[in-house]
């Protein structure tokens, strides 16, 4: 596991934060937190042990001296891939930082995701500056727009060339963040000196050796409304059954949190987590039995589980993610009819709240953490770094290569503490199959 | 149009109110509203508008006489139909007014709607008192349960006459209003002398004579959120488009509320006005050129809109309303592959929230009106009265015939106010056919 | 009751929505709304009643000439006093409507209420146009900002004439109102041909034939919440008492909407009805049975109300109100003291949310209302209304001359039943002396 | 530093968790997670820091083998101290986890917190089972209630003896945890064999060794409205000055953080950082400079900020706690005082939200947190913990010897980066002095 950074050069700028009012604490390259903080005194240290529990990550934070000339400087940012709460927050952090605490005065938004970064389609970015980005984390969504998939990595360089542009930040999630390293490793051939570092957006919360991604705690707040509506729901009819799709495609967590918080849910159903419909074990009988017993039952299933049961095409959308079949209204008819076949009058109420939770304006344990984000990206950039990601790792901010990062994801461990707790939480059998 | 209310009979016992700590002001039969409360100085009175302006509503409070003795009252209350914010404040209001004014200690709550009331399905009725029920408006739904559909008004006279139960509460819609004409009926043609007392329940405030429904305006402020996400993912992508499908069968009243509230909105679709797809003057064209100047567009349709476009089946629900076709996911489809078509580059996000709208609790202005509503129907219930409903009417609660409210819907004026507003804030095409 | 309205002069104008895309339905000023709409079937009609229920206001509503020439009016809107939830909406109602329907392209705000339009103190007012005020409803307070207390009249005309304002929107509350109906007077006196309208704003709900004032419902919601921490304050100590003090210097519509709503209440205190603290049956001795009844009490009073008890000065505020003693205060330190005499633990948590209740940002409801009075006082004022307000009685948008309104105080009625209402919901003793 | 946990003696039961449906992942006592995660490559370890990096604390989670027999013990719980948002969680979790996973079917509440554990104030203690608690977390304060101030703890441990109760659940702060470990003991020295476990409770999130304190998420979103009110108000009025005092007696964790969220803050004053009032670098002159500049001013002052400053008595309250001098009022007063000797026109609105901040429930986020803690508590005192707290240290649950915590208080670091982006957000002189 290569955990080292990127640098673009030597620093040879004194960082205009030494001058501040108030003595900045600096941080230097070979300041690092352990990837492993676990410990157990039983068991001798062996060699393996010893080097993993040393590996570690670079730690975030200002550095002394820049690479990048701050009065010379041009930054830009762009956000892709589906809406996110907090991304807002991101680009007024940015831009927020650039300017007030490192005199970077053009700041500029490129529109709709990666597509803005294609000359020929017109689309004219933003020039953002503190004012006009002051109050922009009271609403939802981006004010730059986003869209999803790639777009020619020599075309999107040759417009951060035309532009000028010294530094990009791009918001985004796996598909976008590789993108952000073909276009450091472009840069990078062309002998640019430019730096492109990345924040991770993820809703699903799938992101490795991340805490916890921006937005995912506003996202889960809002599910746990719609787990609320799905109890309501399930709880005023006979049999009454409340049907929720919640977002994640390989990872459960929204589903996993949305019902240890709300507790009122009888089954959670993730990707990691193999289950089947039909027979005695299967989630149709387990479900007939719950509802038998309490005359109502709800059902969390997250988009991406219990695909190998969903007839699907074989399609990719714009971000090459594969499109996959609609486990929730599958589920839902897949239910109903199992009632009607056994003549027990039920009635099925289906919530699909994916696009209200996403569009939601950050809540402020995640304006804060996004401000805190977007700061880290400043620094790393303006000394330098690039093809990296900055990223939160047991509590402290902390450097990321790209590569790393976009190589697996973080998924819920059937195993673990979790996964126990819905378990526990929901009273539903531990195999469902 | 006959606005007298039907009464049980002589009311010989004397209103425990009159042994209030405080005085209360007790109304009589003969205090009207007013059914029209605009004069035109200019025009000469006609015999016919004198007669109109004199039609009035009999005045809702509390009679100081009643014909119940309060002593020996069996109360009982059921709710029905789909869920709507306010339910559990409706059931709580009338449990403490019955128990803490008249001292009625006797009151029951049948589970899920009519069927409740047929004995041989076995829902054992809840006992409520006012200890049990003075946190139930924290919740949404109702704690009865409901359900759609009649059931035989026979057997159900028969549960009440077995359990003794001299007044029914019945809350629910149209359809539910009907069948407690039917229960009354039924009531006096048995001889029996109970009183069945309507509040009528619809989310779509398409009930006629009534100023307002109770749930309508916490419902379409939930709605109104909805807007706002709609209006955040329409904006995040490249001629993005919100489709958000709103509650309105046949009245469009939640939808244009919610569009002017929201003022994000560049269509209102509704049951009321016609309007086409295809053609010159069509939707499509229209949204085209909306999306042409904007970028992006925000659709609001009410279920019951373009009903003559959809597929549908000749089916009713349980209640015996048609089932409509699925307007929203028609709209969906024929958006997308509009787009497609002239290989625009669009993206639809489509919203149903309903579920989400119809669940929440009262917000405090419901949580008020509600109790009056409450309130009023144990005062009318007290005093004998029966085959009736409580409504507000220009701001007074009244007194209505069951059936004269039954006989029609409110709807959407399209030369009126409020459509005028809608118009003018969408700025849509009058006419898009 | 002179409630005709002052018009200055013939309307040689075509309105431009005569050419709208859709019909729109004009409105004369001979249409009337009754200002009673009760009638007793028993009594025979006096001519005293005859006449009272002839009395009526002017329907409000567009007009279909003008006195205004649209394309070469100016106008301008000044909000003054405290903040109120809807400042923001007003504002953009009336920029809005000006600027989409009647193409009055000129309106500015002035800043910082009557302040504003002194000359002298060189406070430039803002150009507002229909983008930089489309989406400040989403904000509490008043982008124009607010400030209490007249100015000399003859300046503010001055201004006026100077900056060829012909219509004058004023919100604000009783000073204010008096204030343009000075206005009004002035321009008269000298000829001018100017209106001024008047948007009557009072968190405390009282002002005269007025159904409520915008924000109201917004400002009661709010205050719910903080009776729901007194509430949980209250019962999470031995003998704990909230005390919450609300808005309300001469009505307690606040105070007894939030009691109701809310239903966690044990006494309200108002100032419509009095009350002693001293004696066997002052508000003390009542306070100390309940408590030793229930282990908790929460107390909500109105800040006008007891003023008899507390020690105050003879001071006037900058909008000419007395200023009052805090009753709030005084409160908590007797009930802490009589507790303390009596040696009961207890422990009173004093809840003062004034400022947070006012600054909320306007709920659906009134962005809706506001939107509606915004347009209502536009037509009135483009059609030569002056010295009047626009309000909505009985569910009806009507025309009132200022002084009818400025000449009293709308109040809870002690008996009416809104009162009755809350102490049937709290239990608490008819009379506290 | 003592890390390491006292043990009642040899666990001797096997835990029902070992039938668990699903493999439950246990722990030992010899897992630890590192107390400094922190390395520098670049400097030598030396011994000094080699020894730091090794000291551990002891992982949470489920033990294989338990002290106590689960189908004999008895639990108990008890909240002490000022309310704060997820008390109720809390006791919640507990309930749930005695009862749903070990069996242990015999909880008690005591009643208002220590007071409810001295017999001869005859406050019953609630019996708690998994219904009666299933819904409690939808409401704020504890429904046990709560009280400040020690008890005897030979009194107390009686108690304990009599009621058979073998592990007590301390929720609370400093003071509490101090009793806490005073019970524990006690019991030891008595022979006892009794588990007292705490939970820590600090809205001011200045406890040792933890990451954050449940309900701290939870009060610093509330305490963004009251910045977002206060800004409001600032900005309504000429010179408007929004003065806000929040929670933090030691520590103004709150206050940096709403500050940062809420980004309107304009001037942050904590304990940890010394400020004067007059002089050329006070406060005051610094105030007046700003609001020159903006017009109008948000101050948030920590509750223990610039005590110095304030006349406070020497009094203590029920907690032992000095009683401050109110710096809020003090501030509001000598700023008003400033702006009127200098003849500026000001208004300066204050804002103390404090128990309208720590009354509400908990959100998601703390609704998981507190879960979580519970079932750590329960997990450890079941393996015969006792003396110790659980906490989360670096993101992972941990146990810590109750002497260890109280020993100290969190604190914001002056030199460390929350100041730095507090000075930085604010833009406020690093000295105000």
């Amino acid at each position: 596991m290569e955990t080292n950074i990127q640098n673009l050069g030597e620093c040879s700028f004194v960082s205009p934060l030494t001058h501040s009012s108030f003595e900045v604490t600096f941080r230097s390259d070979s300041e690092r937190v352990l990837f492993d903080h676990l410990r157990n005194e039983g068991s001798p240290a062996t060699s393996g042990a010893q080097n993993n529990s040393e590996i570690g990550f670079e730690l975030a934070g200002p550095r002394e001296n820049l690479f990048f000339d701050p009065s010379k400087t041009t930054a830009a940012v762009v956000t892709c891939g589906g809406l996110c709460p907090g991304l807002n927050d991101i680009v007024r952090g940015i831009v927020t930082q650039c300017h007030t605490r490192y005199g970077v005065t053009r700041t500029f938004g490129f529109r709709y995701g990666y597509e803005g970064m294609i000359s020929r389609y017109g689309l004219t970015p933003m020039t953002l500056r503190p004012e006009s980005v002051s109050q922009i984390h009271n609403f939802g969504g981006s004010i730059l727009g986003t869209s999803r998939g790639q777009q020619d990595i020599g075309e999107m360089v040759d417009l951060l060339e035309e532009m000028d542009v010294d530094i990009l930040f791009v918001v985004g999630g796996d598909g976008t963040l590789r993108g952000a390293s073909a276009l450091s490793a472009e840069c990078k051939s062309r002998g640019l000196r430019k730096a492109v570092v990345g924040i991770p957006k993820t809703i699903d919360n799938d992101i490795m050796y991340l805490d916890k991604s921006f937005g995912f705690e506003t996202a889960f707040a809002m599910a746990v409304q719609a787990v609320r509506s799905a109890y309501v729901e399930a709880t005023g009819a006979i049999n009454g059954i409340g049907l929720l799709k919640l977002m994640g495609r390989d990872s459960g967590f929204i589903a996993c949190y949305a019902a240890l918080a709300g507790s009122n849910v009888d089954f959670v159903l993730i990707p990691e987590v193999h289950f089947e419909l039909e027979g005695s074990g299967g989630l149709i009988e387990a479900l007939h039995y719950r509802v038998a017993k309490r005359r109502s039952a709800v059902v969390v299933v997250s988009e991406g589980a219990g695909q190998h049961l969903v007839p699907h095409s074989s399609a990719t959308d714009a971000s090459g993610n594969k499109v996959y079949g609609d486990i929730g209204l599958f589920l839902r008819d897949k239910i109903t009819q199992s009632f009607r076949q056994r003549r027990i009058a039920s009635s099925v109420k289906y919530i699909d709240p994916s696009y209200m939770i996403r569009s939601v304006p950050a809540n402020a344990q995640d304006n804060v953490y996004c401000s805190q984000l977007a700061q880290h990206a400043v620094h790393a950039a303006m000394a330098g770094k690039t093809g990296m990601l900055v990223g939160r790792w047991h509590g402290a901010f902390v450097h990321l290569p790209l590569d790393m990062v976009t190589n697996g994801r973080r998924k819920v461990d059937p195993q673990g503490e979790l996964w126990n707790s819905v378990l526990e939480s929901t009273g539903q059998p531990a195999r469902l199959y």
